[in-house]
């Protein structure tokens, strides 16, 4: 622990290595903790499954 | 926030939309706050990856 | 299943009750679904652990 | 409830049959509570979605 | 990874613990994964904070 | 969305208000999206309530 999850729109290899690695040196940082302890996972999840205001993003992007 | 996710079947693009709708409509009114607040994730699991009661849903449908 | 999280402001029992009692509807509804299925679970998360757009709920309100 | 949300590798269906009838009998007697009580809800998350020590896991396998 | 969340009533320390030595175990055997590579998170929700088939927990124990 | 949510041991404040302001910003940057669209939940998790490798955190500091 911790335990830090991310969810976002789809993502390429390089976003999502660079989201793991500057969040962790963040997490790392602020809790005093080695970069070891500290575990990411990223969920993409499709505009048409995300509301935001009561509107679907799909609708609105 | 508030923040809301949904873990559930499969579901048509109306379907999510309805459910984005109708519930940060309820949430609105309970919390007293705007819907412009309010974040909904719809995650859709298939049968195979969901269990009650120690058996797989798949094998239940 | 369903499983709805919903992670919001200090609410009462009364406000929890109403938003189990209409999101259960709402979702049995939409997915054509028994509301015996649907399971809710509330998270209350204090202001100083929320945060919108870089700040701190605490700082906001 | 109790509820219980996996989220590991890639799984054939018949390991994701073998966690969910194992892992509710474990919570079924911890919680002293009936097995029909118990959902458990698996994601499977690919390789780049997972960092651990700053690393994405796709990197390290 | 993999990364357990279980969210059930209160539990003691024993009980907890017990959850995680076992758990972990039926998680390695399935995934042949090191028991050093799972994380379990336990989260103790209030029954007021709970619904099933539209009712609070607390309403029906 | 994106939603970012951590789950780490107890912290203060101050801890937290850091956690949000860097976090959101890298995410901001990663995803090239306004921090106004980033939410972020902090739970704090006590040390009987988290294990890795079968062992609870509490007996292990």
């Amino acid at each position: 622990m911790p335990i830090i999850t991310i969810e976002g729109p789809k993502a390429s290899k390089e976003q999502k290595k660079e989201l793991i690695e500057k969040i962790t040196k963040v997490a790392s940082e602020c809790y005093n903790l080695p970069e070891q302890a500290i575990t990411i996972s990223i969920y993409e999840n499709p505009m048409d499954n995300v509301g935001v205001g009561g509107k679907q993003l799909s609708d609105m992007h």
